[in-house]
């Protein structure tokens, strides 16, 4: 689990919650035909944003924003520079079999394993990098839908209320209550877009980045082997992109 | 009928109207000229947001978020795979008359054929990929005004009836549901945006996206084969815009 | 006049009249305080974001979406590769005098005519394009404004109505007739941004972005006259901006 | 003075305080501590924004868009022309001392003097260009921040009466005039967003994009007097920039 | 400190803090469980936006925005143009261990100083530029994390007030006092969102296109070095950057 994602999300629930419980319980928050309009209403209204595939597809993705970025940019580097210096001396052939930490580096190796040149290689490299940050917009635009679509669900339902209610008013009694009522599905819409969606949108957005960042340095890596360079000098080219702090103790190390 | 799309949009209002029901039946969320306002206002000033061909070509455009996307990827890889070989063992006259799973390859095929060199073919695909990216835009640009059009609309509906109402409250009952009415409006236009027009717009939207994926590797394969390149460098290359799981199924084909 | 224009305006103005009309009647729907500041409030704010003659030639600019866009593309084109053959068979001279469709095809020829190279001859048309596209947004940001400004002007007016109506609250009657009419210039605001400018502004756009393809097209075709190439090769390298339908009927002929 | 500021300015405050005057003074709509709110409350948050140098600047920039632009696109051609031909005549030395319409233009042609070759001609006027843009939008951030925060600092004023008030009914009587008064801030806000700061910036950028397309255009003359094109090409070219009319009008004389 | 946002946030809060005073006290406008949901809510959502790594780390980078920003072209430029100096009279190597004002230049120097090519400077150079661009993007939008979800957060907290409020009205004269508490939130958000984070983050991404341009110039400066420019020619490709009363002084000096 990311702890952030994990301590955000209860934290915002809780303190949602607490405001609740202190001013006099949750069961006034709570109202089966509103949570049908807001989460019910934007989950198909979302669903009908994109093909079946992706619909289905976005809640894999969100899932990805529980769990931590795995992929660590120093221990790339650091396999790539010990390949670099194997390719140097034993030739491309003999990266064959060799460990590397994720998929996209290991394409990308047996790549210059099976003889590609430079060009071949970022090209194949840079197509799939391409394509995956389609891939990743697409699951990220129905998360989007869910942002954009709940206030709106959360307001249509407010107008419902409404309406129901202004054209029903002999009891001045029911008049308070009725509103309250009618005022949850926009509270639910702020919460579910806020408080849920929002910040997973955002989160992704950052992972996609920073996976675009991580494989754009495997390219570079790689292509640099292509060309024969020193271990030396592609470790000085990759560490650029490390903030400063890494960047010393990699150099020192 | 594209399956996301049906159940979305029923279920959608299914929503809505179950929430209407629930809370008193459809009968107070009906009233003439207020959809009136909303629709036909809407549906004018959209119609001068543009020349009447493009506004009439947009019903066609938005009926196809119905429609599933049917080109498959695999499929044309697989075909654009094989007439490489075709051209490499017999020549581009041989690609003659070969089947094609749709127009925009057929059309890059006969390129090959009347003997177009590689620049010739890239530039003239291109251009039709820009001016269908653009003749989409001006589709999509229809719906978009749907889309800020129809709140616009609600407002200003909403507006007249409390001016009606404000104007003559000499008979306090009357004020709730004249109230009511006016709230109407700005109810089918936040429905009217959100849960018919701004799906339709994603949906169109990403459907633009895929056919310029699609497009781009068609031309990325026919040059390729303009260049004499062996059919299994041209399959590497095209797999790289498939998802990981797919470019594996292709590669243990 | 364009027929979408005048429809759509006409028709979203009755929409609106219409409501009022059924509600009771237009009177209670002016006033003329609210219309000046509104209508007169807008103008002098957008009047103040451009230098005068900006502002003055925006009203001819926005008198343009009425009229429907008279230039087209396959007459040109057709003209087009009349002029190649004409310059193929007798020399660029043999273009002096020919009849052309419009004024920017007539001063790129001409350039051909004086012994422009194709260096120069694109170098040049490319920037009177840009000089067009920026000419254009200069008078399309005034259109902004005042979607952009209106609603705001409505918005103090209303302000203004409410803080007068709240300080003279001693006849309970005159409070409902007083807040109508602070309401009005919301709803001036709204209309004259969403049924007045927006469409307009909409509307121009779409025409500068046409014609902007309009002339690339004339800058392609004048560019493969003075390389020589064929007028087959050039009718063919142009429709490929055309829809297909457009480019199989002028295939047939 | 530049005549559209001026006159768009007291045009459009006319219009609101003539809607204020007819309802009833101009009295009720001053409140001291509102004012402070708004206009002081809004001047420290734009001041945090940006450093002190240029917030200082800002307003600097500001009193630019009550000046015309004087700088005529004409004449400085006119000025070039006359300028190639010295330089084709009596050499680039011969450009020494002359007279020309701006510091800009005097900089780049003391470079020509200087020996300057084209390459480092134009890479250190659009260095100059690109330098004068960066400063022109830190200026425009400033008057941006004004624009976004002052209705902010309304609706924040608001609050605090609203809150006032509602926590101290007991005088029924004392509710219109306290509400009337919280909303003056609201009105303020969007008085000074709307209808000072957002024309005032519209019209900086206006200026800023207008002195951009005036210096390339001095680029591209410098540029073709360093190459020793004639005069004659070198206004074809630069006249490309010019309106129709304007292209007319310098052809012919 | 930098004295604008010391001297803006102080004189913000005290404007604020002013009209609370003058309309009756402070102490009507705090309640701590509207400060939780508004903080607190805040806080743990935008935790829940990105790693925790980055959400700490961002707690720094806001602190910057009360730092005035140190580095100061001229200085630079100047001890560029004396390294020039050093460098084309004895070489590279000269400059080892030569004083300059900040990391970057001493990196970029030692770059020089070990042998590096211009190509492989300015790549490594530029690598560098990129990856804090992205750093501090990712501190910046935690920062409009807050700006986004505070006001959203207060939103909500107001809308837990209201449903309380309404469904508990048999106390009239409760009813002012229970809504005055639960307008707070909306305005904790609106001076949260407002006056606190949205000029810190228009004063970092000012900050970081500040250090990019000043970066981008020791590029300038040292590419230049590499290809042994003349010190004279270096400065006047630098000080362009300068604005035009700076650029006056150092050419003076």
């Amino acid at each position: 689990m990311d702890i952030a994602s994990l301590v955000g999300l209860i934290g915002s629930f809780a303190m949602i919650g607490g405001a609740m419980v202190v001013g006099g319980g949750l069961a006034p928050f709570f109202d089966v035909p509103s949570v049908l309009i807001v989460i019910g209403g934007t989950f198909f209204a979302a669903m009908y944003t994109t093909p079946l595939p992706t619909f289905l597809a976005s809640f894999g993705a969100m899932s990805k924003a529980f769990l931590p970025p795995v992929k660590k940019q120093n221990v790339m580097i650091e396999r790539m520079v010990e390949l670099a210096s194997i390719a140097r001396k034993d030739g491309m052939m003999a990266l064959e079999g060799q460990d590397v930490p994720d998929k996209f580096f290991e394409k990308g190796m047996q790549l210059l394993v099976d003889g590609a040149d430079e060009t071949k290689l970022v090209q194949q490299l840079n197509q799939e990098i391409k394509a995956m940050k389609l891939r990743h917009e697409n699951n990220q635009n129905v998360v989007k839908a869910w942002v954009d679509l709940a206030p709106a669900m959360g307001m249509i339902g407010t107008l419902i209320g409404l309406v129901l209610m202004l054209g029903n008013m002999d009891d001045p009694k029911a008049i308070g209550p009725a509103m309250a009522v009618a005022l949850l599905t926009t509270m639910y819409g702020a919460i579910v877009a806020n408080v849920i969606f929002a910040p997973i949108l955002t989160k992704l957005e950052g992972y996609t980045a920073y996976e675009v960042t991580y494989r754009e340095m495997i390219v570079l890596g790689l292509k640099n082997i292509a060309r024969g360079e020193s271990p030396r000098n592609i470790q000085d080219q990759m560490i650029s992109n490390l903030p400063p702090k890494m960047q010393a103790k990699m150099e020192a190390a």
